[in-house]
C-alpha cells in the first residue's frame, strides 16, 4: 500500500488500487444479497454484540487511536481536528449507545408502503427493501465509521467505509472489531469494510463503480461533498451544507426573535444547522438590530453587515462583501441584511441558500404561511431555532446524514431513508391484453 | 441556430449554446418558484385547456410533422422510426386525452406524508413539494412531449425538454401551443421549453447544470441512458432498460408457464418490460422446452439457448454467446438456458438482469416466496407477465419512465415520483437545548 496522499506514483500502482476498491465492492455485493434477507432479530443482536464488543475492546481502540493523534500532532493538526480525531472511554460508549439505539429503532426492510388488488385481481405491493451497497467518504471523527455501520447494517446494507487517512489506525480496528462480531453472527465478513484512504483516486474508484455500488453518501465539509457529487456516477446524495437564514418579519416578537437568532446561531456553531445569515424586515430593524447587535456581540458572534446594518452599529460589526451572503462561516460569525419585504426575504434566501434551514419568525399567521410554501429548504421553521433540523430531534433516533438535495431524500435521513422499495405482484396466471391500453414510455412503448 | 447534427465548430459556438441552455434553465428555475404554489384548480384546468388546443390546432402539428417526416425520410431513417414520429388526428387526439387524464389524478403537492408534535410541542410535518425544474432527455416520438409537459406541471415542475433532431419542428409547435396555454393562464411562459436539439451539447450543458435543473430524466434506448447517467452532475434517474427473465420452476403449472411466457415475450417485442430470457428449471425441462420452442416458434421467436435448449432443438433455436445473456433484444429474440436450482435462476439473474422486471412461475409457495425476497429488481412477479410493469396498469394513470435505479423511486414513475419533500417545523418560540443530545452527523456535530 502506497503511504503516500498524493496520487499514485504510477498508472500500476493506479490500476492495483482500482482493483483493489473494485474487487471490495463485488464482495459487498456477494455480503448485500445476504444482508437483505437477514431478520430483524439477526440484525438488532448483531448491533447490541458490536455495542459490546467495543466497549470490551476499548483498550485495543485507544491504543490505535494514540497512534493516529501523535501522528497527526506530528503532522501538525490544529487542535481542534485533534480533538476530532481523539476516542476515549466516553467517547467509545457513545458508538456503543448508538448502536444500541439503532437496534431499537422498527426496521424499515418489509414494510409494506402501498398494496391493492388490481381491477384484474392482481395483487400489488410495494415493500421497502435494502439500498444494497452504500458507499460512505467521510472525513475526521472515526465514530463515523462504527453510526454509519449500525445505520446501513440495521436498513440490510452492506458498507463501504473511505474514512479519512489521519484516522486510519482507528478506524481499522474499529472495523475489525465490528467484522468479528459478523462473522460470529453467521453473516458474510464482507458486510463492513474499509476502504484505502492513503490515496484520494480510491474516492474516484468507489464513486465510479457503477452496478456494485447502489449509492454514495458524503459527509464532510462543502469541498468534500461537490467533489463527490460532481464526479459520481453512481447515485450519490448530497449532505450538510447549510447556509440557513433566520428571517425576522415586520411582525416577529422581538424577544422571540432574539431567542431563536442567538439559538440558531451561537447554540454551536461548527454544525451545519447553525444560521448563517440574519435577514430584517425593514419596519422591524430600528428597534431589532441595536438588541440583536449587542446579543451576538455578547455571544462573541462579528456581524458582516450591509450598509443599513453597519449603520446601526456596534464594536462586532464590519461591512459584508458579496461572498458573504454565500458563505457557509461554521464559525463565531454571521451576515446580517436589511430587506424591504418578505418577498425580498424569499428571494435572498432562493439566491443564496443551500437548501438546509430557513426560519421565520413572526406573529402574523398570513406571513407564516406565505413563507413556509414558498421557502425552498428541506427543513422551514416558523418560530423555532434552525437546530432542530436534526433526526434526533425529529424523532429517527439517529441518522446518516441531512441531504440537501431533493431527490430520494431531503432533510434528516434515517433509517428508511437507506432504503429502496421493490413491487411484487402476486397473480394467477395473469397475462396481459393486447390492446393499445396503458401508458407505457419504454423507448418504443 | 446552427443546423449541424456535429459537435459545434468553433469554441464560440459551444459557448454560445452553452448559455443558452443555462438562460432556459435560469428561466425555468424562475417559472419553478411559482408553478410551486400553484392551486389544483388552476394546474387542471391548464391541462384541459391545453388538450383542446391540441386538438383545435391540430392542423398546425400536422403540417410541422409532415416537414419532419418527409425530411427523416430525406435522411434515410428506417421506416418504424418514420412510424414513430408520425403524428395524425388519432395521435393528437390520443395526447389531448393523456393530458385530461393526468388532469384527473390526484395532486401529489401538499400531500401531508408524515406528522407528529414532538416532545418539546415544536409542530412537524413532511409534505410533497416541487422538484423543482425537472430536464428530460429523449428520442424520437413527439408525443413525449405533451406527456413529459403534462406530468411535471400536474406536479408542479418546470421543465426543459430536449428532444430529438429528427422531430425539431413538430415539437416546436407543440410546445408553442402548449405555451400559448400556459400565458394564457397567467403562470410564467418558461414553465415548458425546449432546449436546442441540433447539437449533443446542449445534452451535456443540461445535465451539468447543478443549481439549476433538480433532476434530469433520460428516456430512450440504453446508450442515451448510460451517457446521460453517467455525464451528469446533476441527479438524473435511470429509466427503463428490460432485461427481464421469466423463471419457470420445477413445480410450475406447464400451460400457465407457457401462457405468462408467451405474453411476456411477444406480446409486444419493443418494450422494456418484455421478456429477454428464459430460465427453466431442470426438473421441469424435458416436459415444458419442447411445447415452450414450439410456441415461441410459432409466434415468430428465435431462441439463443444454452447447450440443453439447443438439443431439445427446434427450426428457431441458434446456440447463445456469451453476449445473449446481457442483450435487451427488444425484438422477436429470447435467450433461454435451463438451470439447477431456484438459487441458481436467482444467481443468473443477480449477474445479467437489469432491475427491471422478474418473473416466477411456481405452484410452490416456498419457492414464490424465497424468489420474491431474494431476487432484487423494481419489480417482481409470480405468475404474472411481465408486461404488467407499467404505470398505467398498477393503476398510476399515467408515468414518466420506469425506474431501473435504487433511489428516489423505483418502478413506473407517477406524479408522486416527481415531487421532493419538505419538513414544516411550527413552534412558538422554541429553542434547543445546549446539551449534547441529539444524533448530529453535520461535518463537526
Amino acid at each position: 500500500m502506497t503511504t503516500s496522499t498524493q496520487a499514485p506514483s504510477t498508472k500500476a500502482q493506479g490500476e492495483e488500487l482500482r482493483e483493489q476498491v473494485l474487487a471490495a465492492a463485488r464482495r459487498a455485493k456477494q455480503a448485500a444479497a445476504e444482508l437483505a434477507v437477514a431478520n430483524r432479530d439477526t440484525k438488532d443482536a448483531l448491533l447490541h454484540d458490536m455495542a459490546d464488543a467495543l466497549v470490551r475492546r476499548a483498550p485495543e481502540i485507544i491504543a490505535a487511536n494514540d497512534l493516529d493523534v501523535a501522528a497527526g500532532r506530528e503532522a501538525g493538526l490544529a487542535e481542534d481536528m485533534i480533538d476530532r480525531l481523539r476516542l476515549d472511554d466516553d467517547r467509545i460508549a457513545g458508538m456503543a449507545d448508538g448502536l444500541r439505539t439503532v437496534a431499537g429503532l422498527p426496521d424499515p426492510v418489509g414494510e409494506v408502503l402501498r398494496g391493492q388488488v388490481l381491477p384484474n385481481g392482481l395483487q400489488l405491493q410495494q415493500v421497502r427493501v435494502p439500498l444494497g451497497v452504500v458507499g460512505i467518504v467521510y472525513e475526521g471523527r472515526p465514530n463515523v465509521t462504527v453510526d454509519a455501520a449500525g445505520l446501513t447494517l440495521k436498513a440490510g446494507n452492506a458498507v463501504l467505509l473511505r474514512g479519512s487517512s489521519s484516522a486510519e489506525r482507528s478506524n481499522t480496528v474499529l472495523v475489525s472489531i465490528l467484522t468479528d462480531v459478523v462473522v460470529e453472527h453467521g453473516l458474510p465478513a464482507d458486510s463492513v469494510q474499509l476502504l484505502p484512504c492513503h490515496d484520494r483516486a480510491s474516492v474516484r474508484y468507489l464513486i465510479t463503480a457503477r452496478g456494485l455500488v447502489d449509492v454514495v453518501i458524503p459527509r464532510g465539509g462543502a469541498g468534500l461533498i461537490s467533489a463527490v457529487v460532481e464526479q459520481a456516477t453512481v447515485p450519490a446524495i448530497e449532505t450538510g451544507v447549510g447556509n440557513c437564514h433566520v428571517y425576522v418579519d415586520a411582525k416577529a416578537d422581538v424577544d422571540t426573535a432574539l431567542r431563536i437568532l442567538l439559538n440558531s446561531k451561537a447554540r454551536r456553531v461548527s454544525v451545519c444547522n447553525a444560521a448563517e445569515n440574519l435577514l430584517v424586515h425593514q419596519d422591524i430593524a430600528a428597534e431589532f438590530l441595536p438588541r440583536a447587535l449587542s446579543e451576538l456581540h455578547s455571544a462573541g458572534v462579528t456581524v458582516h453587515g450591509d450598509e443599513q446594518v453597519v449603520e446601526a452599529g456596534g464594536p462586532n460589526v464590519v461591512p459584508a462583501t458579496a461572498e458573504d451572503w454565500d458563505t457557509e462561516y461554521l464559525s463565531h460569525d454571521i451576515a446580517a441584511a436589511v430587506v424591504e419585504s418578505l418577498p425580498a426575504a424569499v428571494e435572498h434566501i432562493r439566491a443564496h441558500g443551500s437548501g438546509h434551514t430557513e426560519a421565520i419568525v413572526t406573529d402574523d399567521v398570513r406571513a407564516a404561511r406565505q413563507f413556509s410554501a414558498q421557502v425552498d429548504a428541506a427543513a422551514v421553521m416558523v418560530n423555532a431555532s434552525t437546530a432542530f433540523t436534526d433526526g434526533g430531534e425529529f424523532g429517527m433516533g439517529a441518522e446518516i446524514g441531512i441531504s440537501t438535495q431533493k431527490l430520494h431524500a431531503r432533510g434528516p435521513m434515517g433509517l428508511p431513508e437507506l432504503t429502496s422499495t421493490k413491487w411484487l405482484a402476486f397473480g394467477d396466471g395473469h397475462v396481459r391484453g393486447t390492446g393499445a391500453s396503458g401508458v407505457n414510455s419504454c423507448p418504443a412503448g
